[in-house]
């Protein structure tokens, strides 16, 4: 859920760019119902006078995903390099908007001039094509903003990380001061491997398999598809990708150029047909993400494609970590088919596309920076990139979401807190995360919710009784009658002997009944509802 | 959420007896708001007359659990060893049930007759007190029922594994007929190592730190306890326990005679007034549990103690897979405190309770069953274990819930399928998984609700508007109107022109509010909303 911003300026006149706009995904724990989770960018909505341009480093979800959403607020124009521009073209078209909003910029040396930010896209390996940092030089000095990367010398598809060029960008001028770094993969300890290394243990493995062979993936890394698709071709079996966003990487890839020699595929009507024993299918949905192919795939029959016993499922990727239990739901399933299941292997079949612990510190001791602020990652992430860039006599500082540090002196600091929390795309209407709409849907789901329906008449009496309806509780409890009932039950004996000083009072009486419901359901079956309560008076005609 | 049952007759008039009531836990995805999860006893409701008596295998909850609350369906005599008669007494008594229902039994060679069974408990080590096999002879031979195990010959508390008395087992009389075997860590490829192993580099670890240290792990861990305690009081620390699992089973082992030579411990009153550099803290909540002390303390000042920034917060234990979000976010609160968080470090501070795939197969090569069936796990451990066994030459079958396997013959064959779903503990209430109160529960968390209200009069002609509320739907949409006002002006020209064939009928009144509620929302807000509707119709007096 990246989104950044830089200013350079008098303080509160500083102007803006704006890095990356990105989404996080919900799930059931915090965000139920909720669609995509983006920054809130009320501050920068405020301050949109201010702001320059927009920048996207790469196309995956967490950098570009909220550009649809959240463009409109902003209106400012937006610049990346090819393909980062067509994905991103194809999400605008799709929201209705202009897809030339965005600019398309060729790599370092072109520079963008936005106000007082001269920038360069400078390209880095990562798990898509053309992920990229961005070298942003202020009248304060150089900052270098890693975006996503690894350090990848062969990362099969898109270009290789070239420290020659590195070594000159951290030699220009007065060199680096700000270094605004990944931290994804800071607890790994090992330097990273390259994409180009899973090309022979994939086709081996592939070669070996004697049913269907489903891989999975995620479908922004066209480098390993294409090395998927090519183990498959070696193997004498046709190929075909299933799921939307695989294709439309693809197609954008080799649209763009970007992707070249990719093997040819066929559509799934063509493979239905094909023998299982010469059929591999790549497929979407690595995280466990229930409308995905390998979800629809591990339920039963999909598209006219159904494993069996004696087939094989590759997760040639890894679990990020929280989606664990849909991924776990699934190899469950595959395994009650009888299908194989197998996993990245101790990174056989699976390399990250983040640079590692070593990988960081090589580029540290490369760009040698005046002052590191790490970035993408969890707190503890951060705190630990931090601490090594402390270690080397880096000044560094972990920077929470809506944190404004002041990079001009030799040390960072802290110049203000700025209000920034989430913003929450909920069917099709965006809402604050703290507007309560969600909180209200969690409680309903722990609680349970009980309707009471209570008529006035013209005189504030009670017309007939109180109606109750149930959602989400169990229908009898402790004492076998219906709760529905038992709760009707109470409320009819208290509207027999409420005063009209109460009965006319909307919240004397909402308190009373909402008390009454919540005693009964907790008496009678352990549990504390949500209670709505709705009070019709009939108006003298 | 164990609970197996053994038969021995004539079809459809076996015997029974029944091994383990356990549960499992719920979580947000897909049981919001249940306590506890328990297999559906229906069955054996039925076929209650038919049961001998019930044996716990050990005392963790996934054994243990449900004993409380699904005795009062069977009301069958129980047994278990001391220690985990204990525990079970106290749940038994905190639900008001009398703790001797449990009759305690020694170990082997004690022999309990329960109809054609003759059953001996025998020690097997695991991580917690007490864990045992039941070796089970029936008629039609003798079957082993592994319960939890590891191979563990020094397991710091408790009984370490005898190979020479398993041996003996194996040997007596015809040997073993059926094994029926724990598959949690089946996918270990490496030997398992002993509790043992940990009592240096955990005392080393202790022994460094500068801070206030705070280990968690499994509350009946009873030898991880001790150890870490051992390593605290090496260290100069003093401990204190925190959280009540913990001291309930610390006190359960001593009582039981099972725990010898804890290291004395302070209460958190104490522990208050101890300098941070001379404390250890031992605390509950090593799976991110909301409640347990680790979540507590990494929200903040927890019964008046507070880590700090230069503490430390160890995890003597593994994340069980689907927990990982809770303590991802628990790291993540202690990061931002400044407080150093360590892991069970590649196995330096924690060995798991399980057997790895070598220690399966030595046990299967002890034992030398004429069949396997494996038990404990996901399908996919069962069917890998089961797949292992083939291979050997041991005849195998993954039993899902609610197979009835017929094992008198040389190959485990399936006899029928009975009816075997999960029952919830929702508040104080059991209800059926399949009610649908969950299911409303979780449709409203990923919905939203509208409530509609109409009362129609005497003469069949509404009176007056209907009525909206919402619950967990956004305020306002594409309009930019109140979606309740927007709903209800439809609803309200839905209601002028109704005819009296319409209105006269509840269903189709529900139908056509349902459906123009539903509409709006769509249009408005993009999604489908819950809706529940109250129809009130005025009797002429």
């Amino acid at each position: 859920m990246n989104a950044y911003v830089f200013g350079y300026g008098p303080a509160g006149k500083e102007r803006l760019i704006v890095i990356d706009l990105g989404v996080t995904f919900p799930d059931m724990d915090g965000t139920p119902g909720v669609d995509l989770i983006m920054a809130d960018l009320a501050w920068l909505e405020q301050n949109a006078d201010r702001i320059e341009a927009i920048f996207i480093t790469h196309a995956h979800e967490d950098h570009i995903g909220a550009l649809s959403h959240l463009w409109p607020k902003l209106r400012k124009k937006v610049y990346a390099r090819k393909f980062t521009a067509r994905i991103g073209a194809l999400k605008l078209e799709e929201a209705g908007l202009p897809g030339d909003i965005i600019t398309v910029v060729e790599p370092r040396p072109k520079v963008v001039e936005a106000g007082p930010f001269k920038v360069q896209f400078v390209p880095l390996s990562h798990s898509i094509p053309e992920s990229s940092a961005l070298v942003i030089d202020t009248p304060a000095g150089r900052i270098v903003h890693s975006g996503d990367f690894k350090l990848d010398g062969n990362p099969v598809v898109g270009e290789p990380f070239d420290p020659v060029l590195w070594h000159e960008i951290a030699r220009e001028g007065d060199g680096v001061k700000i270094l605004t770094c990944d931290s994804t993969n800071v607890f790994s300890p090992h330097p990273g491997r390259s994409e180009a290394t899973l090309a022979e243990p994939l086709s081996k493995f592939i070669a070996e398999q004697k049913g269907m062979v489903v891989a999975t993936t995620f479908a922004s890394n066209v480098a390993r598809l294409k090395t998927l698709a090519e183990a498959g071709r070696a193997a004498g079996r046709s190929v075909c990708l299933l799921g939307r966003a695989m294709k439309k990487m693809v197609t954008a890839a080799e649209e763009t150029g970007v992707l070249l020699g990719m093997p040819g595929t066929i559509p799934v009507e063509a493979a239905v047909e094909v023998p299982r024993e010469n059929l591999l299918l790549i497929v979407t949905g690595s995280q466990g993400e229930r409308r995905a192919a390998t979800a629809q795939l591990s339920r039963g029959r999909y598209l006219g494609l159904e494993m069996k016993a004696g087939d094989t499922f590759l997760f040639s990727s890894r679990v990020i970590p929280g989606n664990e239990r849909g991924v776990i739901r699934i190899i469950n399933n595959f395994s009650e088919m009888g299908v194989d299941v197998v996993d990245d292997h101790d990174g056989l079949y699976h390399v990250s596309g983040h640079a590692n612990r070593p990988d960081l510190e090589a580029v540290h001791d490369l760009l040698r920076p005046k002052m590191l602020i790490p970035m993408h990652g969890e707190h503890r992430h951060l705190r630990e990139h931090a601490k090594i860039g402390i270690a080397k006599g880096i000044p560094s500082a972990v920077a929470v979401n809506g944190t404004m540090l002041d990079l001009t002196g030799d040390v960072p600091q802290v110049a203000e807190y700025v209000e920034a929390g989430r913003t929450y795309l909920d069917g099709s209407v965006l809402i604050g995360a703290l507007d309560g709409v969600v909180r209200d849907r969690m409680r309903m789901a722990l609680n349970g919710l009980v309707l009471i329906t209570v008529i006035i008449d013209e005189e504030d009496e009670p017309l007939g009784d109180a109606w109750v309806e149930l959602m989400g509780l169990p229908e009898t409890g402790r004492s076998n009658a219906s709760l529905a009932a038992r709760i009707e039950d109470e409320l009819a004996e208290f509207l027999d002997r409420v005063t009209g000083k109460i009965i006319a009072s909307d919240d004397r009486m909402d308190e009373a009944l909402r008390r009454i419901a919540r005693q009964v359901t907790m008496e009678e079956v352990g549990k504390k509802p949500e209670v709505v309560i709705v009070l019709s008076r009939l108006m003298a005609e």
